[in-house]
């Protein structure tokens, strides 16, 4: 190996993962030389309030406004972008790899909205991607994809992959509070941000879905693609009735092989209780991977946090600084196939899915209803498993709640139903639907 | 890259492993092929029994008895050592390395029992050893301790590592059978061998966890020195009374930092229901890694199978076609650190651990019985944290039984009491005493 007697880093944003970057830096400096037979340390950053007081101290490095004082150094060895965004941090990836640089970075929007260009710049230059904490934070699930599980083909991937969903959706079925309400409490302990739409609304969950698709099957997907569906539409009520059927709501991310494309969709669903994704509580993530020769795997931690998502940041900091030392950059190809292999990936049209569904009807309690609902639903082949009327009205003009559990149908055909039952006589207000993940294998 | 159009793999042992690993390369070769640009293939293989039908398919692979067939051979370029045991599979892999042949063992026993020897060959001959198989299956746990976990200081190793066990304490607890009998039933499933003794008896999680200490800390410890007790004395009672106060028994392999030494032991233990550990169920793995700055993290999967576990084998093999086809066979450590900073890591005496403590006594019920034995424990530093008497004796000779929940003690301590009580004439039988498992973090 050559002699380097320290892997020179260039860290672009100082924000909470920065920060968590430098504090473990300094924390577990000796265990990393240990690891490394070199010191790994930051020596420049960048970020845009480069006089702005920080929490860690930024001794012995050279903070700067500039992009050009990282790229441009020769000894600077990785660069690592941690700012997010897709307009500057764009600029400074593939300026970083056009320099001959290895890159880590945190960015799931750029993964996710760009993969052509960032991946396709990576393996046009030779050099490796650490994208571990773009991804479930300090879970290494990236690295199971390419390496632990390179032998396999990846039949189903599950995820619990935002951390304010579940920790909202969990709140609400342990203290049966409506969204809103719980939601101004995340806000108030910092899980949830001000606008929480990016969360809420299943977009953070379906990047890093975007990114997850990418790695397993070696390939680039269309983000705009992916169907993603958010939480607000969840009530109580409903988590309610899940339980008492034996299910649990969860945000879910979830991709499947089909043929030439693949299933691709964010979007709440109803879980077995006995799952182990079911027993994925509060903020944390986790990833349910199924392989067709390992089966079922489980990959949870915490998906956020400055020291959580900052230890997947040094880990592959780590890992590239063994491939400098090595002089085996080209060792893992960034999508984990060979260039010519990379493919696009077409994802399926929501329509075609199929799935089990969860359906909430509010109808007029009298003789017949029940009928004229599944005899539309019949005429769809979307036959029922079970149904489930949880109390009677009062009122013969007062609305009930039927609940109807299908077997596999076709997402095309109970969204046809539901749109001929909508205007019927006897409903009596909005229906809800939710599908239900039951897992292949 | 060198160009080579395949990596030529001699396979040692054609069981239940090694032919999963022939079925995987056979059905996924192509995935394979794409991920390296060079083909997979075994070319050789040496069994016992060479003449001996297979259910896999053996064309275009020379089948020997002769390990030199293979050692030999310059066109061999990793050897995977599938035969286990700890005389031939040692030759092998000693001198596969030997040979400058980087080599992928499933072999835990020789990796707790030998260490110093193997981990040191590798090296000595900057040669990589893929270890994944050896622990817990097709679950990817030692990448993750290794390389995505690399930027940690591992505070906490907590496994369910042995299906066999994992399942039958699992069957205990739902049908409260007793173990004799669940034991009979797993071995008739083919959970359990015939002489179950090395899973039941812990000494597989065992050698298990000396493979997780090794290379969690990047030292080589004394597999003799970890404490290993079975399953053999867990009853269908004490799983009951653990139920009513909100626990699961689990055979657990736990290794926790102490200073300049390590705790690691395995060993029945109550754990909170709540914990995502005390959801693995039946003949599942799972491993629970604490890092400083991670956290809490879970690895969950297939513990043992042909498939699961050939499916790390060939991760593995992946792993070491790239380090050859990039000419970087040093990049990784074999133990994650550089070779000066291997040390030998002293496992601490049983007698110095803390712990909390499930103690179930059977005593005659009358008056002052619960009086001498906390006065006892008392004595001793042991306070208890709960009391718990099941029911009460129809006659005042019966024993009845008495459940003490300490909180943290000395095992030291623990140890010295029950000796002291167990002669007390109030004493109708022997005390049960199971660790409770908190978490640290």
């Amino acid at each position: 190996m050559p002699f380097m007697s320290s892997i020179n880093v260039g860290l672009f944003g100082l924000g909470v993962v920065g920060s968590g970057v430098l504090e473990i830096l300094r924390r577990n400096g000796e265990l990393i030389r240990r690891r490394l037979g070199a010191e790994l340390r930051v020596t420049k950053a960048v970020t845009a309030h480069p006089e702005k007081k920080r929490a860690v101290p930024l001794d012995g490095i050279s903070v700067s406004r500039d992009p050009d004082t990282i790229l441009k150094d020769p000894n600077i060895h990785i660069v690592a972008e941690l700012m997010g965004g897709t307009d500057l941090a764009r600029r400074v990836v593939l300026d970083a790899l056009n320099a001959g640089k290895p890159v880590v970075t945190a960015n799931k929007a750029l993964l996710a909205l760009h993969p052509a260009e960032i991946f396709g710049k990576a393996y046009e230059k030779g050099l490796p991607l650490g994208l571990e904490a773009s991804v479930a934070g300090g879970i290494p699930v990236l690295r199971a994809l390419r390496e632990g599980l390179a032998a396999d083909q990846i039949l189903e991937i599950t995820g619990i992959v935002n951390g304010t969903c579940n920790y909202i959706l969990t709140k609400m079925s342990e203290e049966g509070a409506a969204f809103d309400q719980v939601l101004a409490e995340a806000q108030r302990l910092g899980y949830a941000e001000a606008d929480p739409t990016f969360d809420v609304g299943g977009f953070d969950a379906g990047q890093k879905l975007a990114v997850l698709v990418n790695l397993a099957y070696g390939a680039t997907v269309n983000f705009p693609d992916i169907h993603v569906e958010g939480i607000a539409g969840v009530t109580p009520m409903d988590i309610g009735y899940a339980r008492q059927l034996g299910y649990a709501v969860k945000l879910l991310a979830i991709a499947k092989p089909r043929g030439e494309r693949v299933e691709a969709r964010v979007h709440p669903a109803l879980i077995s209780r006995s799952h182990l994704l079911a027993s994925v509580g509060g903020v944390f993530n986790a990833v349910f991977l199924t392989g067709d020769n390992v089966e079922s795997t489980l990959h949870y931690g915490r998906g956020a946090g400055g020291l959580p998502t900052g230890s997947a940041v040094v880990g592959d900091l780590i890992d590239l600084s063994r491939a400098i030392l090595s002089r085996s950059l080209g060792r893992m190809p960034p999508l984990s196939v060979q260039r010519e292999h990379v493919r696009a990936l077409a994802v399926m049209p929501m329509d075609e899915i199929n799935s089990e569904y969860y359906l909430r009807f509010q109808v007029q309690d009298r003789p017949g209803v029940l009928a004229q609902i599944t005899r539309v639903m019949g005429d769809r082949n979307i036959s029922i498993k079970s149904m489930f009327q949880p109390s009677q009205a009062d009122h013969p003009e007062d609305p009930v709640q039927v609940v109807l559990i299908t077997h596999q149908a076709l997402e095309r055909d109970v969204q046809a139903s539901l749109r001929e039952i909508q205007p019927m006589p006897f409903v009596r207000g909005p229906t809800q639907m939710i599908r239900i993940e039951t897992f292949e294998k």
